[in-house]
């Protein structure tokens, strides 16, 4: 079972954070597969059960390289129901898109029809940060990579 | 195993569709309680493994009802974690809010960390429908159901 | 030229919040009328240019009140096409939904056929905040009714 | 008095709704400039008062080139406030994405604090077409463009 995190990142912080999500899915017991957009092909999603994208925040939505890897994933469409999927993003500031940004990756993973829980305890639609970090960012993270391998778990029992 | 689906309907439209959710749901082999928003109380929703929330599409949003019952809800804040969620929608005319509506059905059981699933095969983000349902709009509504019922057993396991 | 501030509020953060909003009108030269969602009509609407909510954060969207004052106004349906909108909102906590409920409340005016305006300074869908305002929240309030009635003036000329 | 349309396309339903926004803007006394993604610089906006986006549906959201437009437009961040912004989408079936690909649309009009305005009748948020656009879709584009159109005139007042 393994677990597919695809980032993009300019400054390091979205990086930091999926370092962050891969431990947690790490602490689930499920592998994780960290992986710049820059250096990851779509052919490479159909060997994992869950997808887990990050990005920075670009006008309230993922970044465009982040959309294009998504869009070049049409040539899987109806492959990917019930796989597992997640969202990170790291803003520039407080209520400057992060929200709009996990609620747009979450859209892209639904049309998938893939498989995505909230949580009931902050950063409800998936983690989020401003700027490098923090702890509780980090731990958000972590929590977000460690339901999505939860769920991979449950859902291939 | 038991899924409860809980709609607001005037028109008789959105209930038209609550019941082709219902009879999704039975197909799953998972019981459905179906409810109007009026007949229903918060305190019915712990005794089921899945919540399925139905609206008429009032300003791009759902009904205040819809929202004053998931606002009741808050009594039972972080217990509901994991349950599995669906949505659906009735609209006046097309791209007249149905699609945000159901995000925003979406929103709330996302913040109340459940589990929810898209379709790659239209409808992505829920069942959606315009004026009466039509055939494929009542067909969007079983296979929600049946994919909230199968989502449910799978995770029960 | 007038503009209508409504706003739910039950710890009193969001009512801070809009009684920044109120000074910015103000300083647009335009008169705020400010009203707690429980005290006002939807009839009071067709008397103002601009139409300003403001909500806590109740799961991801407006509390139901607020829902139900827009939902209620439909019997203006069509008469408030070009009408100035903007909206605030009060969370809980960093990304738990004050961007979502930012959306949503810009949905309802948008359906409404008004005017909205963003920000390139942070806040960018409207003012919100986190607890109580600080400083820089009640400074986005402020700008979003310094906007909203100067948007007003300029459209009125 | 110019706006500028920017559009993608690839099987040409989106490019007949572009030129259909394109009469819109016309009939509203306003000089229309319409160019492909492909053909286009972010050099050109600010010679523009305001900017229409036109995308077909991917994933539920604009195709990546709109969204690199965007992303490079940062370069002239803050130097858009108060322009003119507007949204279209060509979406391959109902309820697939066209609504969340305008809010998207949206979304970054609003993060350069830029003026939108919805419409009370159908295709509240935005102009929306499913396949290629019939009667009522062009319709409404071109009411999308004369919406703009006319607010371009009045803030330039």
């Amino acid at each position: 079972m393994k677990v597919l995190i695809v980032y993009d990142s300019s400054t390091g912080n979205t990086e930091k954070m999926a370092h962050a999500v891969e431990d947690g899915v790490k602490k689930a017991g499920v592998e994780p597969v960290l992986k710049h957009v820059d250096e990851v092909s779509v052919d490479e999603i159909p060997q994992h059960q869950g997808l887990i994208l990050g990005s920075p925040v670009y006008y309230g939505l993922p970044s465009w390289k982040i959309k294009k890897f998504i869009d070049e994933s049409v040539k899987y469409h109806g492959k990917f129901d019930g796989m597992v999927g997640g969202s990170f993003a790291s803003a520039g500031g407080t209520h400057t898109g992060a929200e709009t940004t996990i609620i747009a990756l979450n859209e892209m993973l639904l049309v998938h029809g893939m498989v995505i829980q909230g949580s009931s305890s902050g950063s409800h639609y998936g983690a989020a940060s401003v700027g490098s970090p923090n702890d509780s960012a980090l731990e958000a993270c972590r929590k977000l990579g460690e339901r999505v391998g939860r769920l991979v778990k449950n859902l291939k029992k």
